[in-house]
């Protein structure tokens, strides 16, 4: 293991002090590129294929032609993974469109940038340490998700200031997730997780019809919802529906399955259910890669 | 002059292709920059007041304290037009978060990157030659403006896919400015301009009171047309009422005033109050620089 980190660029690995792009790349001029977070765990990727294909999806919606196989993307992710040494890790793959001839109009012909950024993340285990620090505390900001006739939700990508928007509204607060709203003032989804509610009639969340990421650990958990025969509604609701839930969790591929201590001020936390969730979350991980 | 072009980044002036950021700045990684797009005519920058008001009001909409002063920023656009031995070009000020610890949430302690980008461009003068190549032909898009709730249209960002998303619905069609509609339907802008008609009543625009950039040259012309005792209205309006117009043009910094040919197949044309504003739009520059 090296002392600095290695991340894959342009299909070299370098130094992360040594890894850069031209100025004149559209990701850094308009953040015009597409990305996905992934885990690693033992060394594996969790829910590649999800991932790769929702990758797809944002390159579509993009025009972004950039020429590379999944087992192209897969073999570099793999070769950071690698060359860093890491077996359980944080995996974040970017591509951008590079740089291009003229202005804003993006050409068909893409030269993509390809970033892959690894860290160390350890896993939780069925059993073990839960990966985040503590439950999240959300704060309902003012900053609404953009809507998917501006920009599609389904597309991750790296204009991410709303999400940053909505997280500097909770400087001095004790918050650390923004729950945004739609621009009618239903729940979307936090700056950067789904947000799942359990009360008298099961698992509640919004559904992929509003401003809301096809998160893939979402997925995972309504699949694992499913097979445990909890009843499941995707269903617009406002902030108030949150707060009088039993439980509140949120989700992403970073966090897992994550309760929520209070939203705005209210206690309401874990329970019985967010807990079966994350176990059998876990449980699938270690059945998978251990 | 030098062969190839030479930018001011994070403090030094070094050729083009070696002009690069870190993979880890946030520029890159969220589009978490703010920019202003200037003209320089005869080697000075034209309106510099009203676009370090308009960038400072960026960054205070990011809570991007640069720390940097106008003055400063200014010696570095400078150096870079004497370093290329430009007189009139296009400059591009960029000013990123930079690489911070951590992940989404800024830290208030900024190391940012300054970028200046310029090219040469030639300006038209007032008997001269226009500085764009023709008309524009503009189509209605289905891709609608961020709203300001999401992230407010007076910051002018990095987080540029909205209008790309935008320009990628004239591929295959002859327009070359797409027309952009708020959330209702209402006209907000071109994807990289402000929008304005002349009717019988005299000039009409869309208010910034709507997902609209408080363009420097729309001022501008505002200011002539009120110099000229044009009646001004500040008005929301459908693509319609554009359609309707005697008289049909765009603004930015780089275009001036550029009449627009045809909206949606609909030919409209410049005119003699098109004619008259872009004329002493290119005196105001001639009086000042020349």
């Amino acid at each position: 293991m090296t002392e600095e980190r290695r991340y894959h660029v342009d299909g070299q690995l370098l130094p992360a002090s040594e890894a850069s792009v031209s100025v004149e790349d559209r990701g850094f001029q308009y953040g015009d590129a597409a990305f996905e977070t992934m885990r690693a765990y033992g060394g594996e990727l969790f829910e590649w294929g999800s991932h790769a294909a929702r990758l797809e999806g944002t390159c579509e919606v993009l025009a972004l032609d950039h020429g590379l196989s999944r087992a192209d993307l897969y073999e570099r992710v793999h070769e950071t993974l690698d060359a860093n040494g890491f077996d359980d890790a944080y995996v974040k793959l970017s591509i951008s469109r590079g740089v291009q001839p003229g202005k804003l109009d993006p050409q068909p012909e893409v030269d993509p940038t390809v970033v892959v950024y690894v860290k160390p993340l350890p896993r939780g285990g069925v059993d073990g340490e839960p990966v985040w620090d503590g439950p999240a505390t959300l704060r309902t900001v003012s900053t609404r998700r953009v809507p998917d006739a501006a920009i599609p939700a389904r597309a991750k990508t790296h204009n991410y200031l709303n999400g940053i928007l909505a997280r500097l509204e909770l400087r001095g607060t004790d918050a650390d997730e923004a729950l945004m709203l739609d621009g009618s003032g239903s729940v979307a989804e936090g700056a950067t997780s789904n947000v799942f509610a359990v009360d008298g009639d099961g698992l509640l969340t919004p559904p992929l019809s509003g401003p809301v990421l096809p998160g893939i650990t979402r997925e995972t958990v309504l699949d694992i919802a499913a097979e445990e025969g909890i009843p499941i509604r995707e269903a617009t609701v406002g902030p108030d529906a949150l707060q009088r839930a039993d439980e509140l969790f949120v989700t992403n591929s970073t966090w897992e399955v994550r309760p929520v201590d209070a939203l705005d001020g209210t206690t309401i936390g874990g329970g019985p259910v967010t807990e079966l969730l994350a176990r059998s979350y876990r449980q699938r991980i270690e059945d998978r890669f251990y």
